[in-house]
């Protein structure tokens, strides 16, 4: 964290609106309910209104249609939540501990590691591989031999990039995340299981953030692509082949198997699961628990969760699902029965 | 294992009553179906029955109900699961290596490490870090800048410890799991995400157990906290800012969404997903592979399971259930001519 | 990658036939799509029939039904699926870097470590532990006191053994799996939790490959066990106890409760889940996203998913899915006095 900022100062970097004393000196952002005079506040919206009351903030960001809802001194801007990111970022600037390589760090007479990079202790850089300007590779991580870090990424401690694989610029890995394990290819043969090489990559482009212990497999002939912008919460397995697209964001524990591809701007809601083989268009919302087992063509919002209950109303519930063509041919027994019965009174 | 011990002994270090055999050695504990004479074996109830007949242990921990059930050597005890766990851990007593800090780890300067602490090789302990006393940091663990690990806790090899979180004392941290990455925090902006910087910490109460690759994120702001007694096991995703109540026990692959409120004694069975923002009161038993998807605010078991069926089964039911809103509205057709009919023949 | 091989000696090392070119030079398998001249593709059925048309391959495997369906130099077999994998095996022969132990591993005086295994950079192997012939420790494994690892087996980077676990002949284990971890094993004693201790091991057979991140744990008193040639994708996670019989195969995220018994020969969905203490028979095969919650004894393919759809269908479904036993009770009511109404009519 740096010194204070002035609130005027904050806005004008972000292009927001300063209501009431520009003069204010922030250290940090705060929740509301947790803030204090030297910090900055969000509010959401009218959800948050009592804490909005009662908050102790130095200033709050809101939205226009919003901004009498308080008398503190306050940002305003469009899109509030956006700006205040960015206010967060601009107290919160991210830096590695110093450039250069550690001396317990083993990196590969053949690494081409930029002089602005930072590789902490013990981690491995392997022959050929290649880490760009101001990337920063944490603590035991794992670099293959002819991977690729672009500049100003960020890889956390025990991060594994098996060897081929490119990240783009800013991208960023979390502890325990692997990119570029084999993919899951076998071919049966008799009852036993002969393994498929996986001599594919995994592409990654800008921007990209992947969650802690997220799985991402290499291609299996082809590459797995993860396109710019997308961002993946923790424990996600993203199989071989697959393709993610653009700005697409997926929540803890989604699993996608294998040579799915998926649009752009989609969003999956926690272990969401989405089978192989599928294509899913642009634009698409997945629901959480839900598991994608066709194709989707068309965006939307798209769910199927079995609705959670006491569990003695489950139970009955349940056991009438598991009988439920039998139900539906009781159904049509009556509305066979009524439709002589019509016929004969009619 | 150290040596062998009295069964009396045993007796009288738990609380428990013996019957017959007092002088019984016992080195280990075992299954009924595997125990020999030196071993000390748990007779869980009637489903057993075979197993206790059949058993060559030297001696049987079992429930006052059951003393009768065996003629062998054996410990009585109102509560003999606790008993024997017990007795377990008396019999196999955890203790690190050796004291100090292994040549190969890099602990800063500017950290402070108890002097009866053991860092296993290859470890990292960051500036301003603090690792209590008896605490054991396993080979390749990180411990981040300002982190606190409590005494008596045991990391085992390569936990990672985001900087600035805090254990309470006899924590055990599984291989591979991850405390304190970034939560995921975004905000849309015109079809691009901005991160939210993830500022929060995760505090982590006495007595926790956290399984391998097990991951829970810091705060957003406020902080992550699992309260003191949780048990988690492994492959488990705890989103930024959930609070998790005292004792609370959650099995495999468990997801909690962010901001999610969970209350004490609660239980969630392999793979349930508590969706975020919700508040889950003290008491609750969540069935495996349930969605909770609304808040709880009466202790009970809650159960959202689809049944599962010999696939032509499934498909007939399933085709059936997409169907459902329109096979209640035949049946409400039904009713309403059978409403005319009657008043035609009422 | 080795230097070219001719289509005639591919053919002859795997008990192919070749059909026109057998001196076709080959470098690599490649897909229909990305194939160059120096590619060997594979032709799995008349759904690529257009990638065949037009690929660029200098030669494709396919079934003798397939033979005619392109004039390029092509290798006929049965299995033409298994002879392009051993193809791809011949192209891609898996070797480590060198043999020998780096001089930042560290390697206990008490471990047996075989002359031709290698070691990597920052590798810890425990006192008691064995690593056989040409095994390969990626940097940064983790073997624990007492372990085994067997000839030819190759641990990626980060892969973690516990103390005390078997691995079999070339095992692959994948980067950030651990094995050997404690299985969830608690008693309650007056609302807390009493750990009991895991003193079972993970004897792992020969041939089984191991995930990344895949978790597996330790047996309570006896071992876990996963006999041999069992394959499981990523993020997986064994329960303490469980058996897993040979040659079963589990998609990536599936979960196994603990002391499940599952047989041979089967195969597990992406994300199925396998409740504890249940017995799976032989050939079974559970969907993707399946809670198993009872035992299996008759091979065949079992399936429950909730179908997805549109949300606001599905919305509707789920509504009444919780009322499913109500409309039960409303069409046994029109049952009724359809039998009255057939009595009077009769």
């Amino acid at each position: 964290m740096p010194g204070p900022v002035k609130l005027g100062d904050i806005a004008a970097r972000l292009g927001a609106r300063v209501i009431g004393g520009a003069e204010t000196l922030i250290e940090q952002v705060a929740s509301l309910e947790h803030a204090g005079p030297r910090h900055l506040a969000f509010y959401s919206g009218p959800r948050y209104r009592a804490q909005l009351a009662a908050t102790r903030a130095g200033a709050v960001i809101l939205a226009p249609q919003a901004e009498a809802a308080t008398k503190l001194p306050r940002l305003v801007a469009d899109n509030p939540h956006a700006c205040f990111a960015k206010a967060a970022q601009l107290l919160n600037p991210v830096a590695p501990p110093s450039t250069g390589v550690h001396a317990s760090a083993q990196v590969h007479s053949a690494a081409g590691v930029a002089p602005s990079a930072c590789i902490e202790a013990g981690a491995v850089v392997g022959a050929g591989a290649v880490v760009g300007e101001r990337a920063w590779i944490g603590a035991g991580c794992y670099v293959g031999e002819g991977a690729t870090i672009g500049a100003d990424s960020h890889l956390h401690p025990h991060a594994v990039v098996y060897g081929g694989c490119r990240l783009g610029a800013r991208v960023i890995v979390h502890a325990g995340a692997v990119i570029g394990a084999d993919g899951f290819g076998l071919a049966n043969e008799d009852g036993r299981w002969v393994k498929v090489p996986q001599i594919g990559r995994v592409l990654i482009g800008d921007d990209v953030e992947i969650g802690a212990n997220t799985t991402i497999d290499r291609g299996a002939l082809d590459d797995t692509v993860i396109e710019e912008g997308v961002k993946l919460d923790n424990q996600i397995q993203i199989g071989h082949n697959c393709r993610i697209g653009a700005h697409t964001a997926m929540a803890g524990c989604v699993g996608v198997a294998g040579s799915a591809v998926i649009g752009r701007h989609c969003t999956f809601g926690a272990a969401a699961m989405i089978l192989g083989h599928l294509s899913i268009c642009d634009g698409v919302r997945v629901s959480a628990g839900t598991l994608i087992s066709r194709s989707i063509h068309k965006p939307g919002t798209y769910t199927g969760i079995f609705p959670f209950d006491e569990n003695a109303a489950w139970l009955r519930n349940a056991a009438l699902l598991r009988r439920l063509s039998e139900l539906a041919a009781r159904v049509g027994e009556l509305e066979k029965t009524r439709g002589k019965r019509n016929k004969r009174h009619g």
